[in-house]
């Protein structure tokens, strides 16, 4: 085949679009007024940022008034759960055991000033069930954490469910909504969420910038303190372009949702139906309940990291479990989760498609995992060759 | 006089410079790439980020080791105080009476985990004394943070002295470089600190990116928990372009310094001298131990608001006060901490000069604060107009 170049890592960042950056080039260049100042060209900077948060807003079915720029999804699931555990005289927090680790190493550096972090698992379809939150939740819960969709088998929860009885014991409810924001529609009143985390950078804007959703009249303690920048919640001169850009890039990313997604769950579809075609391969995750651009797979006799190195000379970019994770040699604690032996789940790829993608882009990703495969299988201890098994 | 515009609230923010916005460019571009990916588009990131922390690391003669990349100032204070605070047996924190919001606010949001704040007060000049830092430092104190030069009068502290005090008692020593770096020459050896926060955007680089300095050794607790990013100690995916350019706006800043000191210093000096021409007008800070192009005085019987808009209008940018207060109707904390009454600080003003400034620059701000003075007094129930002084 001829070699291409794909880039099919968009969970770990996307690019960012001419749009967003459109967006952003005024504030880089003439426009860099400081938007607390008074004077014209800082009066213009505050009127792009309150446009910014606006269009936020409405992409969230939010008010104004309820959104907080960030420096990133990291940011806000610390503030969410430190935030929220600070606040409250109550001791407890019960977060899913496939959360991203910005949300679980909040939560666990939280115990050695007394706090108490529980995890609700997930089935073997990488999902919780709402009638485990109910066995777990009592009067001591402050808040329940629970991601909207999963950075590394992109299933996708049922937070309205929880996040209902997380309020019938008075218990906060945030979700991590990072993989989510722009890839499936998002609306706070609907997940009924006091909190909701997103991250320019997974949805074609810049990286560096987020935005924390906290509804009307739901108090948590600051994170970071200061001048009181953002209505005394977010202190921190106002990131005027960045803001921008993660608000033209979530716009856009709403707008063509309609179009995007049923065309990318289709491209998806074919490219899961195509790697399961490969001997010995195995999908992770709910086969419905998921991201439309999400694919993750366990493939045995392979390692992890050879087969995106493998993949990357053959021009496709991808990723084994999340792509904080990528340095560590330990399995992913979501692959644990889901009930994968340690060995298998070194095996594992996750494949996050462009938004371009065709039919033949995704067989291109077919030939290319099927080709890595066969590779590193060729020089495993663990693999037989002549019988096209594992030993 | 003919119209000009002359930016000059360098200290609210500064215009980002070519330099940095090329070197940022490439970043928000092609090389869109996760640094903890492992692909190759990916491994370019890296190499770009950690060349960026070797250039920050060299500026501010460190370790690249002992370089994190933060969203900004505020952040950076906000962790040097809790972060150490937090991991400490200790439970006071000595900070002078004239810090950025960004620690006092922080500081004082730990009073409620039990924490005890103490100001360390300035003299009339804005300036600190070691004594009494000796006089009120005891065993009990886990940090001190004073910062190094101050962002409305400018002033200049003996951080070096302050911090071998701090040592001899065991405790640590932060020093809020926001103001500070690009426009003096910064050692951290020399200043003998443990931790020192720096800002892009006070030195011709983007919004929304910071450097924490933090000497080998040094442990405080994080304040962003997660993947485990900037070796564990600042989680969030990497901002690989406003890494790139705050490296190459610090680099140019520190670059230029020898030829930018002197000349900005006599052009501060032209506009004081300019200033304390106009009648009843003061300086505030030190004349000496003072920014090369910070100029900080109060005018009687003017409203700051009143007298930055005027000044709007004729050209010129100036803030009353720091950026971050500008909303605010309270005098500013800092000119109250140097002994003013309250009617007095109202009338603050703060220039900070652009780099390119010259004589013609600097004569014309005089003429507009004069011409901005004069008609704000003629309108003042405090000022006697035929007289020329107030009532």
């Amino acid at each position: 085949m001829e070699k291409r170049f794909i880039y099919a890592d968009n969970a770990a960042t996307t690019p960012l679009s001419e749009t967003a950056l459109n967006a952003m080039l005024p504030w880089l260049k003439e426009g860099y007024g400081n938007p607390s100042s008074v004077y014209r060209i800082a009066r213009e900077s505050r009127i792009a940022l309150e446009n910014a948060r606006k269009t936020v807003a409405e992409c969230l079915g939010a008010k104004p008034t309820e959104i907080y720029f960030t420096s990133g999804g990291t940011e806000g699931d610390n503030w969410a759960i430190k935030g929220a555990l600070a606040r409250s005289r109550r001791k407890g927090v019960i977060i899913s055991n496939v959360e991203h680790h910005a949300v679980l190493h909040s939560a666990l550096a939280m115990e050695k000033f007394g706090f108490k972090v529980t995890e609700l698992p997930v089935r073997e379809n990488g999902i919780v069930s709402p009638d485990d939150l109910r066995a777990m939740i009592d009067e001591d819960t402050a808040i329940v954490s629970v991601m909207l969709a999963n950075n590394e088998i992109g299933t996708i929860q049922p937070i309205a469910e929880l996040a209902a009885i997380a309020h019938e014991h008075g218990a906060l409810m945030h979700t991590d909504a990072v993989q989510a924001a722009g890839h499936i529609p998002i609306d706070v009143k609907e997940l009924g969420v006091d909190i909701l985390t997103i991250s320019a950078h997974k949805f074609h804007g810049p990286k560096g910038v987020g935005v924390q959703y906290i509804r009307s009249g739901v108090r948590i303690t600051n994170l970071i303190d200061g001048g009181g920048h953002e209505r005394g919640r977010r202190s921190g001169t106002e990131n005027v372009a960045s803001a921008c850009g993660l608000a033209a890039a979530l716009k856009e990313a709403v707008d063509t949702l309609p179009e995007r997604m049923p065309r990318l769950t289709a491209m998806r579809n074919r490219l899961i139906d195509g790697l399961l075609k490969i001997p010995y391969v195995q999908l992770t995750g709910d086969l419905d309940k998921r991201l439309p651009a999400t694919v993750s797979v366990v493939i045995n006799a392979v390692e992890g990291e050879g087969l995106i190195l493998t993949l990357d000379e053959l021009g496709v970019c991808a990723s084994s479990g999340s792509a904080c994770t990528s340095g560590s040699l330990d399995p992913s604690h979501v692959l644990l989760a889901i009930g994968l032996k340690h060995e298998v789940a070194h095996g594992s790829l996750r494949l996050t498609l462009p938004d371009d993608i065709d039919e033949d882009g995704v067989d291109y990703i077919i030939w290319a995992v099927a080709t890595a495969a066969e590779r590193l299988r060729a020089m495993s201890p663990v693999w037989d060759s002549s019988a096209g098994r594992p030993m």
